[in-house]
């Protein structure tokens, strides 16, 4: 594609990142639809970006229409180089694309003891509670916290009940799926994991309003407000689809989708040992909690893909047959030799 | 109590807003277990408050023990000094208690064009995804957002299902509990709306796994750790009660309950008209969504306690007789004089 060799490394790596911590749909398997944007100009592989606006705290980031795997590792740069002077440092993000899991960006910040912040908006597939239109995208927010001698707490959540990877399971497997997952075209409650096909929609985190669906919807809206509304960006049912097939909305309120990451500095407000020895005690403190009837153990953020990172990375990671084949045409496209093992 | 007259007025501020935006449970109705609080020197009506660490958009600032509802505005007022040089301001608040509603501290950043954030983490009642343990407060996030011509986005939400009010509404109805509010002492599911006497617990926002639970797990986690780890306050388990008659943990990690409030000026990243008109297209949009089969209308955060405050400041804020009383007890008490109308 023409990518700049450092900045297809760190997208390289944010997708190994995605597949080894178990977020599959996020990994390797979303590379032939960056080309596929690539091949109608809607993702530049060789984008420009900008700053457009600072503070000593804060930035906007015109991505160039670069690809969300580029676009963003440089604004968590941008947002750790301003923590360092001030404190805490914040990047808005427009005119970007798809950005690859969440968590990866955030976690940028742990390696100089910052905590560091990252959403994005996404296409819309979530409608707001009481309503039937698909106006928010899953909207994702992945905030990373240093410890000590524990791993880090992590912390990387679509703003819905489920990622939209759970249907699909359920679909290939033929079952039913859990009410509060995601409704009809009218606004009714189902267990059709197809729903979304025929014009349903995904519900935010909490389901119903009996649920706290509301408060989900509330954490979608913040994630669509700071990501565009701030940056410059487009917005709720304007926010381009992810897939080629479908057609950007005609008259955008922005450029391209947008982000929002950040980093507060831990010895910005306490010395970092103390901070560290502290997340430590937490940690474990949580860890020990009483475990529930039926349960095996208590869990603290991140634990599932730390544990998933290590074991794959010993067993290897496990790749459809599918995605297999689509990286092979990629490979034959761009004449590269591709060599499974 | 001897508190100053200036912090007794933003703190009368605080609960009355809570009574006018309908969260009765965070109103007048506190007044007296403030009180037994201070009886008990656990709260400290004249604090000597003091920033004990700073950065150019950061600082964390000891309460002396002063009540929430007169730290969380001042650490508001400092997070908005810095952020008017600095672009943003971030200060956390240890040896602090109850703060009262969220959303007022938030809010205090849209007189000046900001964005504003409010955390806090409270008494444990909460318990983390499969476990029986009560490890987290309701620990609530607010962000307010301005407009322009439209009324601000405000978002303040508990990280539970449910507040815990609506627990005691059905208890009081005799009612059944929905399934996904609380659990009971070995971590079952109930609809027994009285199990947290009982040694129950209330659940994260979502629920159980199934319905996205450990996503409000997360959530509440990161309250608790940006309002008592990064400031130096007590975390999880050893958070102190807020009822009197409980005695706080032995052996504190920290001082006091912890908060977390914040400030980005808006023209830090656009210019404040665009960002504004933006937010109105947003607003205007999300409230013209098509609505669900059996639905109203739709909503944006901030409108349901909008509303309440237009209804309340017309016909009058309703108070249950039992406030009354006790109002009027405590009036006795310091030989003031009271008449309710």
């Amino acid at each position: 594609m023409g990518c700049p060799e450092a900045q297809a490394e760190v997208a390289a790596n944010c997708l190994n990142q995605a597949d080894l911590r178990g977020v599959d749909s996020h990994g390797v398997a979303r590379l032939s639809g960056y080309i596929r944007l690539w091949e109608q100009k809607r993702l530049n592989a060789t984008p420009n970006m900008k700053i457009v606006h600072e503070t000593p705290s804060t930035a906007v980031l015109d991505g160039d229409l670069g690809l969300g795997l580029v676009t963003a590792p440089e604004a968590m740069r941008i947002a750790m180089e301003k923590a360092k002077t001030a404190g805490s440092g914040w990047v808005a993000v427009k005119n970007s694309n798809h950005f690859g899991i969440a968590g990866f960006h955030a976690m940028l910040a742990l390696e100089e003891d910052m905590i560091g912040f990252a959403l994005t908006n996404a296409s819309p597939l979530v409608s707001p509670t009481f309503s039937r239109s698909r106006y928010l995208g899953t909207n994702p927010i992945a905030v990373a916290i240093p410890a000590a001698s524990q791993p880090p707490v992590v912390i990387d959540m679509a703003t819905t009940t489920v990622a939209n990877g759970k249907l699909e399971v359920l679909q290939r497997k033929g079952e039913e799926m859990p009410v509060g997952w995601a409704q009809d075209k009218d606004g009714n409650p189902t267990t059709d994991p197809t729903i979304l096909k025929q014009g349903g929609s995904m519900l935010p985190l909490g389901g119903d309003r009996q649920h706290g669906g509301h408060k989900g919807y509330c954490l979608g809206s913040m994630v669509d407000i700071f990501s565009a509304v701030l940056s410059g960006a487009n917005y709720g049912p304007w926010v381009p689809p992810f897939v080629a097939f479908l057609d950007p909305p005609a008259n955008p309120v922005g450029e391209g989708i947008g982000h929002f990451v950040g980093a507060w500095r831990v010895d910005a407000f306490r010395p970092a040992d103390e901070f560290k020895a502290h997340m430590d005690n937490w940690i474990t403190t949580f860890h020990n909690a009483e475990v529930a009837d039926g349960q095996e153990r208590v869990l603290v953020p991140g634990d599932p893909e730390r544990e998933m990172t290590e074991e794959r990375l010993k067993n290897g990671v496990p790749v459809q047959q599918a995605v297999i084949d689509d990286l092979k045409s990629l490979a034959d496209k761009f004449e590269l030799t591709f060599d499974p093992k």
